[in-house]
């Protein structure tokens, strides 16, 4: 019987403690998410940022079968970030550590859900 | 003491069993994110819907300060979907039921993440 295996990989990133001027930045964040996804050895189909008044930046970047997305709150020193990929050897954990680092993160939760997991159980 | 509560609402969504040819259309795939959208009264700034080959889409919709994502595996009738909202009055559930239905879904799981659950335990 063939083992059961993931179809896609997602990281759901918490980030707390950051800097607060980057995270109400959204040109240096859309740098650092597509360095992020070049990293992961991602390949960009195309990315959108969008900064709100009077703070927080959206941003999405698409990647081949994947996407890297952020949502901030400079208020709170918080960014949620996920990073969607189809490619268990995309180096997601490099993009990781990237993204902690650039925005200067003092505290963060990392959880890793392996998406499709049932897809064999009723196959046709 | 105030209670904590959550910036962002995620909801992971599994959805297995569906129909093949529509996990196949990006145009229908578009149309379905961007009702479903409306229906969780979200203000759409941006979608954007890939088609790959021989099989598979992709699309983002970006909604203010939130995001509608979804990844398609027509080989395998599973559809990987997650919506991050900030407004946890938002009607996720409307959504996640309009695009159970219209993908005909017969087999599905739904996650609900809380982000942000701590910004508060360290707040400067």
């Amino acid at each position: 019987m063939e083992e059961s295996k993931a179809l896609g990989f997602h990281t759901i990133l918490d980030l707390y403690e950051c800097n607060k001027l980057m995270l109400n930045d959204a040109q240096s964040l859309e740098r650092i998410m597509l360095e992020a996804a070049e990293l992961a050895q991602a390949t960009i189909i195309k990315s959108h940022f969008h900064q709100f008044s009077p703070q927080g930046v959206s941003g999405s970047v698409i990647i081949s079968e994947s996407h890297f997305n952020i949502h901030t709150w400079p208020e709170f020193s918080y960014a949620a970030i996920d990073l969607f990929t189809c490619n268990s050897e995309m180096s997601s954990e490099l993009a990781v550590k990237f993204i902690v680092e650039k925005l200067e993160s003092k505290r963060h939760n990392i959880n890793l859900l392996q998406r499709g997991m049932d897809y064999r159980a009723f196959k046709k």
